[in-house]
């Protein structure tokens, strides 16, 4: 007999069918599970796979008695409460890496796109424009990725790559974490000191309380407004609004964004916007990427219900 | 008194402003001379401006008795007929390299944008479709350039510099050039073996009679139904119609085009295609490549006027 998952967010078809041939799986869809299933069928649920940005509370894991594995889609956790799960024996793991060079690529393309006003230029040779000769103030030359200083926010698997990449453009690289790390880079003190000394600014820390808005309206305008921002990590790292204000107002240049404060949403005034590039958190969205994230999903729910330590828990 | 110097295409401000302040410049804006100049105002001149890539024949030398200098803004030099310069005793110049990390910068933006679907993605979140969570097939997940094939066909500077950019990406890269070159990537005898082994081809050859067309409907078929072409040499290198075809039957995946057959144009046909990014040949146009190639053309100016080779020669 297969052992029984609960499926607890949204996931595509590839997934369900990869790892849907190896448990049961009880598919809420991305819907309070209380609402789709029984008391009875609950209470049999040892595992659950879940996106690691979605809410997942005490109160939660109380509707489900015998769960002793929350298995996370992905690198993050930060919608688990993990003090909730110590608290009731449950073990929480995820997919550390898997998918962080497809993440990092989707960095240095937002990067790239933002700083090259690539979606202003497609759409001046689609409209005509480009063979009309219409002056346009957008596609006066921007500085390249060249000599440009641009500076990262946190230094695990995701922010390696991208400083990485970033190198490669002949662009100088610093970063700020909350440790400083073995990596030729230069190291700040603060994200303050960092956005001062940077033009571009990638944001690819862990999610958390601690991070919760760190990228306000102070940090914004030290980017200054020759500035871009990215952003692959979680929208809750940047007060929204105060990006909103910067965009509008031109205390920054433009924007990439690949994560918002309400997935999946992003508000009509960040759409109506030129100076952005937008995508709906597709960071780890490659073939490769899903296949080793759901490499990760299926060890760690084999080696839990073999009774062994999770293969990839989160630390 | 200043030297006086035609400008013969069309260029931004500020290279007229920098250019001008050290030289008269006599703009004829992209017009034939002889129709904004009358033949004593041709006759005096002895140095001319041009886009390396504008068609610049004998008759047109001609017209410019005591023509000695061509100086091309830009590393290209393919529209100026050498020999019929060379029998006039002209020099031809360039801007050799001043390019060529914002070229090769733009060339893997647009490899990038075009592997990740970036202008779909971006419309996916303006247009609603996101929040909606409306299904879309040109959003399923495609392979990241992490452990794909890239093949440059062209090692020159812009070649390298495009090469070492996708290394960082952990693709594997694979080129072909008319000589084998010192450089840690796997060499192939042949285009049709580069476009044979890889799934994104990247065009970075310098164009020439030898070049004409030789991206034809076979090489694209090579390519595969998987495959990205990338283009940001000179629209010549391909052709034109049988890329469209091999875009509209899906022969390819798709493309990044910063060059196209006859410019300023893009025609209806490759506008209308979802799979394709497409920029207004914007490959150097980054502040910092502006000014080296300011730099090379003032260089080539002055050696010139002061009765010594080029600074900048054509070889």
């Amino acid at each position: 007999m297969r052992e029984k998952v609960l499926v607890y967010s949204r996931f595509a078809k590839s997934l369900m069918q990869r790892i849907g041939a190896r448990f049961e799986l009880m598919d809420a869809a991305g819907k309070p599970p209380q609402d789709m299933f029984g008391p009875d069928q609950l209470s049999g649920i040892r595992a659950m796979i879940t996106a690691g940005g979605t809410p997942l509370r005490g109160e939660m894991m109380d509707q489900l008695p015998s769960l002793g594995a929350i298995v996370c889609y992905g690198t993050g956790y930060d919608g688990v409460d993990l003090a909730a799960a110590a608290q009731r024996s449950i073990a929480v793991g995820h997919s550390p890496g898997a998918n962080a060079a497809s993440v990092a690529e989707l960095a240095v393309t937002l990067m790239l796109a933002a700083t090259r006003r690539l979606l202003v230029a497609d759409n001046y040779v689609r409209s005509g424009d480009w063979a009309a000769a219409k002056p346009s103030p957008m596609m006066r030359p921007q500085a390249g990725i060249a000599g440009r200083k641009v500076g990262v926010y946190g230094m695990g698997e995701i922010g390696r790559k991208i400083a990485a990449r970033v190198a490669a453009f002949e662009g100088e690289v610093g970063y700020f974490s909350r440790s400083r790390h073995e990596v030729p880079y230069g190291y700040f003190p603060s994200l303050a000191a960092l956005a001062d000394w940077c033009s571009v600014l990638v944001i690819a820390v862990r999610a958390g309380a601690d991070t919760h808005h760190v990228v306000n309206a102070d940090i914004l305008a030290k980017l200054g407004q020759d500035g871009y921002l990215v952003n692959i990590a979680r929208g809750s790292v940047i007060d929204q609004d105060a990006l909103l204000q910067a965009l509008t107002d031109k205390t920054i240049a433009g924007a990439g964004l690949d994560v918002y404060a309400k997935e999946p949403y992003a508000p009509d005034a960040l759409t109506a916007l030129p100076n952005v590039v937008l995508t709906p958190h597709i960071g780890g969205h490659t073939l490769e990427s899903h296949v080793a994230m759901q490499d990760c999903v299926i060890a760690n729910l084999e080696s839990f219900f073999a009774g062994r330590p999770l293969a990839y828990p989160v630390r």
